[in-house]
């Protein structure tokens, strides 16, 4: 794989490395590929920078009675800094990645990426605005669980869904959209019976499908 | 005021700054007194950074219905940057900061600190690193609207406020309390009159009471 030509179209701070520091970032890379549900990251240690090339990583807060949290999802060209703990040393909670769909990642290890940010003011400065950045995704989230109906909620994620998978039909289970809104399988199940019997869904077997999306954003807005 | 003498040792990155640089942070500082409740910042414009001299600053989010959650406090010697949203142009959310206790606090003029924070990589990384830093907290506090109960979740707040203000003698209302933790004021005093018929406080008109911090401490564990 060449590291080197996807990189220098990646990074904004490639042209600031040196040749020796360039090739020092790509001897530390590697290509890893996920199954569906595979973890990808899953305690506080520092399992390095991942750039997502193909597929969908989720990265959730977990609690010690197994109660999950959807803080953000990583799709094709984004990258995953906050699974690099030795970058990001003030970084002091701690985050699961698991791959949502089959996915092919470039892995940077954390030391590595870590050396240069402490060599050279840009990547540091890049690997910082890349985690501010995610802070706002996740006060986002803080502020639909604090402040918004369940209602609400579930009527966003199903739209983001669709327009994320690109296909009206949503293939999730109750109980995986309620680990997702970090709500229990029932309040799911009723929201959704609830929507169908306006006319704004159909549940089936087969999934979830939208019929009125004018409807549903009207209860997301 | 001589900022120049409190900047060279509580900034790390001063040393890095020109004579030039230097007085032209200290030209847009001004020393700024605020009351008791008083509004800090009340929007997501730039009211500039604060350093805390004295007193107490609070941050936290607010819904359209009014609804707050408190995110972290700032005491003397911590800085307010996420009021600065023209340093850190990635947040994206609203955040509002109130003064709890009367406070003083070094005002610095976001867009003077913007200029030097592009200027000077030291800088830059050191508002980033502020900023992540209090992700932290946030996640913290996300963590224990999630996953706590809520007898944990006021037992913590106690121990918390009991510790800051160096008194076990806690003069908030119920209704203040309420507002820190993001429910309603029947559940803190429900909460609190059953802490208080196990012997762990004293609930009486002048406040809250701690009687046995080491039982309080095993229901916040």
């Amino acid at each position: 794989m060449n590291y080197a030509s996807f990189y220098s179209e990646y990074f904004p701070f490639w042209d600031q490395l040196s040749e020796e520091d360039k090739t020092y970032l790509c001897n530390h890379s590697t290509t890893v590929y996920f199954d569906k549900e595979q973890a990808v990251h899953n305690n506080n240690e520092c399992s390095g920078l991942f750039i997502v090339k193909n597929g969908r990583l989720r990265l959730y807060m977990l609690s010690d009675e197994g109660k999950e949290i959807t803080l953000y999802r990583l799709s094709a060209g984004d990258i995953c800094m906050l699974s690099a703990s030795c970058v990001l040393q003030s970084i002091t909670f701690d985050v699961y990645v698991d791959a949502e769909e089959p996915s092919e990642c470039y892995m940077i290890e954390g030391c590595a990426f870590n050396t240069l940010s402490e060599k050279i003011p840009a990547v540091k400065i890049y690997a910082l605005e890349t985690a501010v950045s995610r802070f706002s995704d996740v006060m986002w989230v803080m502020q639909q669980i604090m402040f918004m109906s369940m209602d609400k909620r579930l009527a966003i994620f199903l739209l983001d869904e669709s327009v994320s998978i690109g296909n009206p039909m949503i293939t999730l289970t109750h109980e995986q959209i309620a680990r997702h809104l970090g709500t229990a399988r029932e309040v799911v199940s009723r929201l959704l019976k609830h929507f169908a019997s306006d006319g704004i869904l159909e549940v089936s077997r087969k999934g979830i499908v939208i019929l009125d999306s004018k409807k549903l954003r009207s209860i997301a807005s």
